[in-house]
C-alpha cells in the first residue's frame, strides 16, 4: 500500500491525543532496491540526536526494507509543517499499527510444490494470472492432432444442381473451434479410385494425425469410401453404430508413415456428420491431447424431439444413442432448461441458426423422461466443442 | 433417399398379393444431370410395348427426374431376376408409395428472407451449417477493434526484486480470446515523460482502437498515468468508479490519427486489472463490434465472499458494485450454483486456477442475499469473455 514503513512497536501507544512522530528518511518506489531509499524528494539528513522513530516512504508493489514490519497507509498519518523541523518531513501516527500490517510476504499467493495446472488440463484464460506471476514464460503441452478433411460427393463437384459443400466449412471450423490445425483438402468425386489415392497419400505423408471424409459411407451402390480404406490395408474399427442420425459412420487406422493415421468417415448428411463429429471424432482428439472426458451438464427437458411421433423422435424404448441439437438456457431461478429444436432432419441445417447444444438421449434411460416417473433430465454438451483457444505454448505471445 | 424414382400413381393398387413391375431404365447417381440417366449398367432398351411403368435408380443426393413424383426405398422392393425379361432389371413394389415420399424439395430447409445471422450477431460454429448450405463463401463483419496493451511499474523493468507482469500476458490473452488482434507492447516503467510519449504515439499511429495499461491509475506520487493522459490533451471520461475491485480505474478518450482512441487505466493488481477488463473493457469491445449486450446466468450463490467479516465480503449494504470470482456449477438436478473464490485478495492469483467466472454482487440488492428474505440468486458472467473465435470473413478458410 502507499504509505510508510514503520517499527510497529514504536505506535503501541499512539492515539490522537498523543501521536508518535516519524522521520522520514526517503522513499521507496515499486522496483527500486529496498537498501537504497530515494532521498532525493526528502533532503533528509539522519535526526540521530533528536531520538525520533525513522519511517521510509513505500509505495504500493515496493519491496520492503527489512528494518521496518509494517505499513502505515498514507491516509492514516499526519503531515507535518512545522518550519522548526527545518531537517527533513515529518509524519504524526494517532493509532497503533499492528505488525505486518498492509504488508504481503513473498510467496503468500502460490507456494513451492503448488499445482497450477494438472496434466490434462486445457490452459484457459483464467489459468495465465497465476501462470505469468511465476514467470513462466513456456510451459510443456501436448503436442496438437493435425487434422485433414475431405469432403465427398460429385453434386458438390460437376455442377450438376445447386449442393453446396456444408460439411468442409464447418469440421473445418469445428477442428480449429478446439484449437487444433485444421486443413481443408477438398472436395473429391465418387470415383472410388480417386478416393484411394487421395486418403492414402494423405495417411502416407505423415502431415496428419487424424484424417476426415464425409459422404458415401452408407451401403448404396455410391458409397465408396469403406472399399477405399479397405483396398489401402487400413483396419475398420467400426463401421454403423446404433446411433441417430450418423449410424453408416465408420472409423478405421490407416497404415501411414511413422504409424497408423486415424480416419473418421463421417455420414454425408451435415446434421449427422456434425453429431458424429461432436460425439466421436472431439473425444478422440481430446483423448488424443491427454486431455479428460466431457462430462455433460444436465437440464430439465423443455421439449422432446418430434413429441407428435415423427420419425426423429426419440422414444424411451429405443435401443439407439440419439443425438439431437437444441437450445440450452436458464431461467430466472437459476434452473438449466433445454428445448430440442423442432426440426431433427439430419438434412435441415436452418434449426442450426439457434442450437447451442447437443442432447444425448441414452437408451431406454428413464432419467430422460419428463414429468412423474422420470426425472425429467438430459445431458447436454455445448454445440461448439470447448478449450484450446489459448493453446500456444508461448504465454507471452 | 438411394432407391427409385417412380409414379406413385402406379402404385395405388401394389400389394403383396398383387404387386406392381417396373422396368429400371437408368440411374441417377447425386450430382448427375437428372435428364440423362446413366444407362451403362442397365443395358435397356425401352419397353415400350410391353407397357410396362418405368422407373429410374436414384441415389441421396441426387436430383429428381421431372417425370417420377415418389422415392420408392431400395429395401421397399424386390429385384427381378427372371430370365425371359431378359431387356433390362426389373423391379417389383408391393406396398402403394404415397407422392413426394422419400423426395426433398429444393428450398426446403431455408426460404427466401429467412434471416440465419443478425446484425450483431457473434458468428458461432452452429452458424457455418447453415451458412455454407447457402453457398455463402463470405458475409460482411464489423471490423475487429484492435488492441494495444502495456504493463507499467518500474518493479517489473529492472530487475529489483521478483515481480512478474501477469497483466500483459493475461489481457494480450483475453483480447484474442474474444478473437480480437491484440499487441502486447511491453512494460513501461514509471516515467511520466516516457509513459506520455509510448501512449501518445501510438494514438497518433492510428494502428489502434483501444488502448490499455495496467497499474499507476491511483492517487499515489508514483502514478503517472492520468497526468499523462491530461498532458496530450486526452478528455478522461472517469476516473474512479464505486467498484470493488478496481475503484481507480481510468478511461480517457485520446486524440489521434483519424479520430479518437479508447483508453482504459486498468489498476496494476491483478485482480482488479482482471476484473475492471471483464465489466469495463470487454462490454466496451463488444460495443464497438455492434455485439449485444451481454446477460449474465442467475446461479444460486453457495458461499459469500469472505463470510467472516473480511474486508473482501460484499455487505448487502454496500453502495459499490463488487466482481468476485468464484466457480460455477451445476447440481445433479440441473441448478446453476456458485461459490466465490474464498480468497478474494486482488493481489492473491492463486484462485484463478479454479475461477471459471465472475460474479457481479449489485449495491444493496436483496436479490443477492442467501436464504429467508432473499432470493440467494447472483449475477453470473464467464470468466473468459466468449465469441468471436470465427471471426474470419472466409468462412472456407
Amino acid at each position: 500500500m502507499d504509505g510508510y514503513a514503520i517499527r510497529s512497536q514504536a505506535t503501541v501507544t499512539a492515539s490522537p491525543n498523543s501521536p508518535v512522530m516519524f522521520l522520514v528518511t526517503g522513499t521507496i518506489a515499486a522496483g527500486d532496491d529496498p537498501c537504497v531509499a530515494r532521498t532525493a524528494g526528502a533532503h533528509v539528513e539522519y535526526d540521530r540526536d533528536g531520538g525520533l522513530q525513522t519511517c521510509v516512504e513505500i509505495m504500493t508493489g515496493a519491496i520492503f526494507p527489512d528494518e521496518y514490519d509494517a505499513c502505515v497507509k498514507v491516509e492514516d498519518t499526519v503531515p507535518v509543517f512545522e518550519p522548526t523541523r527545518r531537517r527533513g518531513a515529518h509524519i504524526l501516527v494517532t493509532r497503533p499499527v499492528p505488525p505486518n500490517a498492509n504488508r504481503r510476504s513473498a510467496g503468500s499467493d502460490i507456494l513451492k510444490g503448488d499445482v497450477v495446472v494438472e496434466k490434462g488440463d486445457t490452459i484457459q484464460l483464467s489459468h495465465m494470472l497465476p501462470l505469468a506471476s511465476l514467470g513462466l514464460g513456456a510451459i510443456p503441452l501436448e503436442r496438437k492432432p493435425r487434422v485433414g478433411i475431405w469432403s465427398t460427393g460429385n453434386e458438390m463437384v460437376n455442377g450438376n444442381g445447386s449442393t453446396r459443400d456444408a460439411n468442409g466449412p464447418y469440421l473445418t471450423a469445428a477442428v480449429r473451434y478446439m484449437g487444433l490445425p485444421a486443413h481443408f483438402l477438398g472436395v473429391l468425386d465418387d470415383e472410388p479410385a480417386s478416393l484411394r489415392r487421395h486418403v492414402e497419400m494423405a495417411a502416407a505423408s505423415g502431415q496428419y494425425d487424424v484424417l476426415l471424409t464425409s459422404g458415401g459411407v452408407s451401403k448404396g451402390r455410391f458409397d465408396h469410401v469403406r472399399a477405399a480404406v479397405d483396398e489401402m490395408g487400413g483396419e475398420a474399427v467400426f463401421h454403423g453404430l446404433s446411433i441417430r442420425p450418423g449410424h453408416p459412420v465408420l472409423f478405421a487406422m490407416l497404415p501411414g508413415k511413422g504409424g497408423k493415421t486415424a480416419f473418421f468417415g463421417l455420414p454425408g448428411n451435415p446434421g449427422a456428420a456434425a453429431a458424429c463429429f461432436r460425439f466421436l471424432t472431439v473425444p478422440y482428439l481430446r483423448e488424443f491431447q491427454g486431455q479428460a472426458r466431457e462430462l455433460p451438464v444436465l437440464a430439465k427437458l423443455l421439449r422432446r424431439p418430434g413429441t407428435s411421433g415423427e420419425k426423429h423422435s426419440c422414444s424411451a424404448n429405443q435401443d439407439t444413442d440419439c443425438f439431437r441439437h437444441g437450445i440450452l438456457s436458464t431461467s430466472a431461478a437459476g434452473q438449466l432448461m433445454v428445448e430440442a429444436s423442432a426440426e431433427q432432419s439430419p438434412s435441415k441445417l436452418s434449426p442450426f441458426k439457434a442450437a447451442n447444444c447437443w442432447i444425448h438421449f441414452r437408451p431406454e434411460s428413464s432419467a430422460t423422461i419428463p414429468g412423474p416417473g422420470g426425472s425429467g433430465l438430459v445431458e447436454c454438451y455445448p454445440a461448439s466443442p470447448t478449450g484450446g483457444v489459448l493453446l500456444s505454448p508461448n504465454l507471452c505471445n
